[in-house]
């Protein structure tokens, strides 16, 4: 707990109540944190290769030999995916025993006290607010990451981002179990996000067994691995082996491997075989069949001219969508905001879900207000009566046929069973969005899809009333048939709240009934269309409030993206080192800018592009050069010339550093890049911003020397050496051209040119997970773009829709293109300066 | 007619009978003309951009200008893809009808003809035969870019590749009216993958209408439009919305943006919509329900015991999946290498589809042999017989239920049920397998899920018979229902034979029941696991016969992809030109490589790449050097200072090429780059490469003024220069550095390290659509993979699969990564020489 909490303190990550917020663009400290692990990475691959070519590929792990010889035998992929599969579906069907046994539990502390009513809804509102309270806290306690849908996060890790701490065993447990207790409170969550982010938990974990290792040490294979096992997390939880991996690569993904596809659908199809046939075994089920099976009649499910009540129904329900997502970041974002209220809550971090959660279930209490809006009914079980066969009205007054088991709740006789339709979709409605910000795991596509199928059934029911005798002109008589709306609104509404299509496909396997497969993907569609012109979709919403790293979507109408070109957003002015300055001009683009790499040029006048250095590469660099050791052997070697008693003074406490002295024979002390932790100081830039250059000589002992060891050396020289002694040497050394031979250079393998469009750059920042790439026009840099232009022009860029402009920068642009003098004067810096050149050379973008 | 086969000759285009082969690899063409496209693309698109801003954006194009801009405030993506849909879902229905039509026509002839058993073996075959002989003469004669499946062509033009004439108009009209004959001659061809072709080339077509201009004009929006439109093609064919966008992704990409799955769906739905909409208005059919629709039971539609023989039935569908495919590959190169008979079959081209047609339909006659397989059936017939939900025999007898309809067929007196369902399966195969191979447009899809649907059907009959009462132990009996195992198998084969998974769920929306989804998944997923490891799917398979670009898919066991590295593939010893280099140079490097693009580097001993520059480009730089206009000018140069008498003769030839003496003022002549093409002699650099270097003044001679205008110069300038001089000039010219400033530099934008592993590397080359990319170390060229590397990597690697050996050039790879003083001498070279570098730079992957 106590290092938790330290890693929290490195991350500025600020343990609120809503999602978890990140004072600090979450980018940066991810980026580090990935190249950290990446190195280490690739220090243990290459040992472990150098040790299987010694040793022969059998021996690495003793005990493991044979089971590894016989997997490499069948294939590691499919052993890996026919695992997780088994252990997702054992998962999801634990999962599912869980939550019925607490729903349960709360219906049966009801049942018991219905002797006394206030104790009775003191029993149920303190039942759910204790199942909360214990998620929220248990969450909290173990591990934070857990908190929230997951996909949000997944999204950002797939796209090359490393977030610390959200694929390991204690988010793991954290999320499992807390996600069982908050929803079995009965609040209005679901489980589907927070399995995509399991079933990547179980892929990470698997990853770590001996036998696994192999794909776990390959970058690019793990990332494989993940975005396959994204794609099982949804299938499994509702046995919906298609709709689910579908779900899970429109909401994960802007580019997907039809590979990873693949093994998705491997893995999902055995973990949907386990999770039912479990449920075969323990729950006596007769067979494998759906899990909200309708009863349709499939020789005319519907007719044509329904279709329009049916696409009404899609519009109405994209604008649902949209004012969900638009509702739910309201409520995130005003409860951020409010700087008092959130300084309670951080203290006592229990109290919002506390809140929360009483209202929530003191409105669903069944013997009160609950008893118009169906508050007695879990969720499952207002699906599966939602999606009932019959027609509840006739001719507006709700039928007196046999109504068994939980559709009795509908029937109320102060309110129709309109009002309490349209009660359940209303009140519903805000509570999810308000659930959805509490601090535990949470899904919302569940409620989403009952709220749904509740609009749905309540627009069948007036379609009923209104057409009592169905609207067929023919000789039969078809009645209408309101529970093939509810699978409409259903997949219409979660489809708009998700900007996904295949949510028809997964209510279509929900139901095991196909024939409304074409009404429902209309509704569909015409859904996204609304929702996706006016909000963004509740993951991309859930990104932008925590501030991850990712960028936004493109939209539909987006033709801007086409004509903005890079020259119209890059940065000119780009700071930048070459391979002969000097030490003085890497301070002062150190201090002058924050960048986090640096572009390395042949030099000012050619430009041309080499590679980059990280900061903080540069930064171990300068402070080797002025390092005190550096220091001391300076003192040495003048100490050795001028006396010889001297030299008796200065040795004790160079003995204090006698680890550095390696090799003081050389020119310079060999010191490599493991050794070299640059100093804490230097992390903080802006304070040294203020020191002039012509200080820097005093400003740099006070950088560099800071450290304890250095101090005392310090002092010891200052009895015998006037300052200004100090400022010369510090001088004389920074005058010094950089050697750059330990120097890590990252080489700058993608170049954009100044008319790609916006929307390639878009694809290849997307497809290669890349941060910032160089601008360069034959071999010379002349800009850069960062993620952040580009998801400001991006953003920018959708302000504009329907009105088509002139990119912001066009001017210029043609000015720039016919003025070929200016490629000239490149190219005439960048060849040998024996000729003259007049003309220009054309590039092809 | 004569324009296409003058277009032919240049592609070197074989007209065999075959799929249509090239002799030459069609990258290299393909590639060709693809710039050539993009560039006058690029000219048009900046014409019009200029046009647009001098103009404003509606006076474009007068008429159009209140549609566009109406199209433009609702969203041209939506419009274009309603549209799309639209145009699609009448070409399918259209299709239909048109195939039904024929398909009766066949029966009708045979039915008329039932006095003479001889002429109604005449009528039956010779209608299969004239319609199969129209449809390959028409392809021939319209468009032989028509024949073949379309898939894998789709496939390579997504990848970037650009094969000619194959989006256009009269290849658009082949296409539909040659499938229409194919389909109606009762050929065991399929219509899906045809589909995928034409829903391209709709889209490609709907872009040339001026309102949707702006779409054409940008070569990544048009790809994307073209992606979202293969989508659309299987879907609208089957009314199988889902299935068909999902089985369009899976065989036609290897990644696919999210965005373009969207505008699929969105298309497929307007699509799949209108052409179950048309059927109903004009077959009275009474509302929209599945194409195949059956009447399994909803509540037990199978046992968990039946699990193993489905297992089983995706295991014979796997090898029988990967049997087919490489049947059809035999088949097709057998005839391929046959030189006589080829040679033969080429000139009169119509021979070989009537010798299969009169084969096949000569098997299927049905009062012949087709009498024990069902041969009167049509393949829709015989897929709606064979999903029938009842039992068709009874220990062992064909059941004496009432047979209606089509179904009576499938009982024969001599052979049991068991024998019409074996016969069929076996002998169908063989010949979808053969039928394939001829010169009309085909699919391989529809004939080989009724195949599976027979073998599964055959199973499920086997599965009734040995348990007559069923398998279920429980109190109730619920008898095997053989339909279900025909589901399953269709899925199954099909899954199999195209390497997808989403076969399942188009079987499914066929059928209009989803009861059977496990099973069919498990076993699709079986069936693809035995498949994928034997053989290549189909279209891949068709790939590599055609020899089209492509790459070949990763399979799944491949390990070796991540542990290769691009140092183990890469060509090392790469022909380079740097800025300094004199035209002597060049001309040897041209005459040495055969590359199409040469890297262009600061100079030998840097090393740093600054781009390329084609092939094109230098040969008429140097022709440019050498060219006529510059011999004139020298001459009368020369003539000038001499004598005055001697330049009154070279006049009157010089008058010929007035057109080349602008500007002769200056110190070289201004020639633009369109006006100097390459003499056409230069293009075959074989006959050049004997001649040394030496010669090269003669050589020189020979290649660059060869033609007419020029020689006529040469005659005269031969009467009074001595050859000697002639030579002497032209090595002056050669000593020359040459003047890049004309050229076309392509920036190389993206670069590669040789630590850069095979997997990465190949996921680039697909995302980028990369022909080759060059390999470098701090900006220093160090080699060149190009596509066929990887290629030559990628199988190389598939014949390693289950034994993990060390990559093949892994022992020179770990000596060279430790050789840190290799890199140093690197850097050495790019730095200025002032200073002594020991140790090496480090860089990351």
């Amino acid at each position: 707990m106590a290092g938790d909490r330290s890693d929290h303190r490195v991350l500025q990550y600020e343990q609120s109540l809503m999602y978890g917020r990140y004072t600090q663009e979450l980018g940066v400290y991810a980026k580090e944190e990935a190249t950290r692990l990446k190195e280490s990475g690739e220090k243990v691959s290459q040992r472990s290769r150098t040790l299987e070519h010694d040793n022969g590929r059998c021996a690495k792990f003793g005990p493991f030999r044979w089971l590894r010889f016989l997997i490499s035998l069948i294939g590691e992929d499919w052993i890996f995916f026919f695992l997780l599969g088994i252990l997702m579906g054992l998962a999801s069907w634990a999962m599912e025993l869980g939550i019925n046994m607490l729903l349960k539990g709360q219906k049966w502390v009801y049942g018991r006290l219905d002797s006394n009513g206030f104790l009775q809804y003191l029993g149920w509102v303190g039942y759910s607010v204790a199942l909360i309270v214990f998620s929220a806290g248990f969450t909290q306690i173990v591990s934070p990451q857990a908190a929230g849908s997951g996909i949000s996060e997944m999204k950002t890790i797939l796209r090359g981002v490393l977030l610390k701490e959200y694929l390991t065993f204690r988010t793991f447990v954290a999320k499992v179990i807390s996600l069982a207790f908050a929803l079995g409170s009965g609040m209005p969550l679901g489980k589907e996000a927070p399995f995509v982010h399991i079933a990547s938990l179980c892929g990470a974990l698997l990853c770590k067994l001996p036998v696994f290792r192999g794909i776990y040490e390959n970058e690019s294979r793990y990332r494989e691995m993940l975005a396959a096992a994204c794609a099982v997390g949804v299938g499994c939880v509702l046995a919906a082996p298609v709709g689910g991996v579908l779900f899970s690569i429109e909401v994960t993904f802007t580019f997907f491997a039809v590979r990873s596809y693949w093994r998705g659908f491997f893995s999902v199809t055995i973990a949907a075989f386990f999770f039912r046939v479990l449920a075969v075994w323990y729950k006596d089920e007769e067979t494998v069949t759906a899990l909200f099976r309708t009863h349709f009649q499939v020789d005319f499910p519907f007719d044509l001219k329904e279709m329009p009540a049916f696409a009404l129904l899609g519009i109405i329900s994209g604008f649902g969508g949209a004012l969900f997502v638009y509702l739910n970041r309201r409520i995130a974002l005003f409860i951020k905001k409010q700087k008092l209220f959130n300084t309670f809550l951080m203290k006592k971090c229990l109290v919002y879900p506390v809140m929360v959660s009483f209202l929530i279930s003191s409105l669903l209490f069944p013997s009160g207000f609950g008893q118009f809006m169906a508050g007695e009914l879990t969720q499952n079980e207002a699906l599966v009566t939602l999606l009932d066969n019959r027609t509840w009205t006739k001719d507006g007054i709700a039928e007196e046929f046999d109504y068994i088991g939980n559709a009795r709740v509908w029937m109320h006789p102060q309110v129709t069973v309109f009002g309490t339709l349209a009660l359940f979709t209303i009140m519903r409605f805000w509570m999810c969005a308000l659930a959805i910000t509490m601090p535990v795991p949470y899904g919302a596509f569940m409620p989403v899809l009952v709220i749904g199928a509740g609009l749905g059934r309540l627009v069948g029911e007036c379609m009923a009333y209104w057409f009592p005798e169905g609207i067929h002109a023919g000789h039969a008589i078809y009645p209408i048939v309101p529970g093939g709306y509810a699978v409409v609104g259903a997949a219409a509404l979660s489809g708009a709240v998700s900007h996904s299509f295949s949510t028809v496909v997964m209510v279509l396997e929900l139901t095991g009934q196909i024939s409304h497969l074409l009404p429902a993907l209309i509704a569909v569609v015409l859904a996204n269309l609304v929702a996706q012109s006016l909000q963004p979709s509740i993951y991309d919403s859930i990104i932008k409030i925590k501030k991850l790293p990712y960028l936004p979507e493109l939209g539909w109408g987006q033709h801007e993206v086409y004509n903005i070109r890079v020259e119209d957003i890059m940065v000119r002015d780009v700071q930048y080192i070459t391979l002969s300055c000097s030490y003085r001009d890497l301070l002062n683009i150190l201090m002058k800018s924050r960048l986090k790499a640096l572009p390395l040029l042949t030099s000012a006048e050619s430009m041309i592009l080499l590679g980059s250095i990280e900061r903080t590469q540069l930064q171990s660099l300068l402070s080797q050069q002025l390092s005190c050791a550096r220091r001391l052997q300076c003192i040495k070697e003048r100490g050795a010339e001028a006396k010889k008693l001297l030299s008796t003074e200065s040795n004790p406490p160079s003995n204090n550093n006698s680890s550095l002295q390696t090799g003081p024979e050389e020119g310079h002390i060999q010191v490599t890049n493991e050794e070299l932790n640059p100093p804490p100081v230097v992390e903080r830039p802006t304070e040294l911003s203020n020191s002039s250059r012509d200080e820097s000589g005093v400003t740099l002992r006070s950088i560099f020397c800071a450290s304890s060891d250095a101090e005392e050396v310090q002092d010891d020289r200052d009895v015998q050496d006037p300052t200004s002694e100090i400022t010369d040497w510090e001088a004389r050394q920074l005058d010094e051209r950089v050697n750059f031979n330990n120097c890590k250079i990252n080489p700058a393998l993608i170049q954009l040119l100044e008319c790609t469009s916006l929307h390639k750059t878009y694809t290849i920042f997307s497809l290669l997970g890349l941060d910032h790439a160089y601008v360069t026009r034959i071999g010379r840099l002349i800009g850069v773009v960062s993620i952040k232009e580009l998801r400001k022009a991006i953003d920018g860029s959708m302000t504009l829709k329907g009105v088509k402009v002139a990119p912001p920068m066009a001017t210029f642009r043609n000015s720039s293109l016919s003025s070929s003098q200016n490629e000239t004067t490149y190219l005439q810096a960048v060849r040998p300066p024996e000729e003259h050149v007049t003309d220009a050379p054309k590039h092809v973008c």
